[in-house]
């Protein structure tokens, strides 16, 4: 197909198809003239995997050509790709010695590691845990950091299945890509479930009459 | 306080302070002359809470006032701020008829509320999920989206805690505040810990030797 089809398949604008291709995120159609070049399915499915990773996953432009990399390495380990995809998705972490709160968040954190024995060691994912959870101490909501073995048992339970169901592909490849893409969509098929559920129980408790506050905003 | 100590105290910029001075963000300090007011603590905290929301639980700026809004409305019930968290957090759905794996997507989670008996119509918390699984069958990785029910057990587990924590403080105002804040920054929280979770499951599983593959990186 040429590239005003590839856009129309993918509801990718051609400026954007092409600037994909100048920085090389998607492979280079094959010439059939000076002006024009053909593209497949491979084209089609990599272009609707950058959107996806972007638009739906949130992922920075600039985390697109590591994940990439990784799910095209060919060879490449499972756990290889997770630690890339945490690497490419996460933001790196802030320079500077620790604050108090950091501090004490570092130690928690350890804590409930060396309890359950998991020998992780992203920076970046560690970072991420460390800054919400001196967020909270931070604005004097430190019974909410009581809740780490909770929000701990949920990532266990999500991140075995997660490992086991990808690493059972026949495929390395295809495991490396699934991993980077259930690492990212995930995440966010996660986040809504657990609005929706807070929403179920809140909904429960909910004891101070229908809807009382809200009438009043603006 | 003058309004240099607050940023100095807060970390943030002079001309942000004033930002959100004019945007109503922070009240307005106690004028002591007609050129300078002074701040107090209620002030350094605001100031606080607004970097975190935005910093760390990636919150953009729109939705801050509406969570402002939330934390300030006396009176309001735990279960519409949790509502408020929502929607000042997630992007509003894209418009137009779903597509085919959208459908599909909607299928799939109406059966999983109705199996749980979640009683929740968040139409922003649907989307997401939906459009997250939509995701999973768009780029061929169907079998991703069996994890679902792990997902939900998950959130559930999560949001159960979350709602019963906050619930449980006798002043209804800082219930809501502790709402607002554990919804945006518990997320952080949890996918950080995933992806540690991740690291440690795929560390056991891994079999094909150490970093093979890393090392033929550019």
């Amino acid at each position: 197909m040429r590239i005003a089809e590839l856009s129309r398949e993918s509801g990718v604008p051609i400026p954007t198809i092409k600037y994909y291709l100048r920085e090389g995120l998607i492979p280079a159609g094959e010439r059939t003239s000076p002006n024009q070049a053909q593209y497949d399915a491979r084209h089609l499915r990599r272009l609707r995997l950058i959107r996806a990773l972007i638009d739906v996953g949130g992922v920075p432009v600039a985390g697109i050509r590591e994940l990439l990399d990784s799910i095209d390495a060919k060879g490449e380990n499972l756990h290889n790709a997770l630690g890339t995809a945490t690497h490419a998705t996460l933001a790196a972490a802030e320079q500077g010695p620790p604050t108090p709160s950091q501090a004490r968040a570092g130690i928690e954190l350890d804590a409930l590691m060396a309890e359950r024995d998991w020998d992780s060691d992203s920076a970046r994912a560690r970072q991420m845990v460390i800054n919400a959870l001196a967020t909270f101490f931070d604005l004097g909501e430190d019974d909410l950091a009581v809740l780490l073995p909770v929000y701990a048992d949920a990532a266990a339970l999500v991140a075995e299945a997660e490992v086991g169901l990808v690493s059972s592909r026949s495929d390395v490849d295809s495991a490396v890509e699934g991993a980077v893409i259930g690492t990212v969509i995930g995440e966010q098929v996660w986040a809504g479930l657990r609005r929706l559920a807070q929403e179920h129980y809140s909904n429960k408790i909910n004891t101070t009459g229908p809807d009382e506050g809200r009438d009043d905003r603006p």
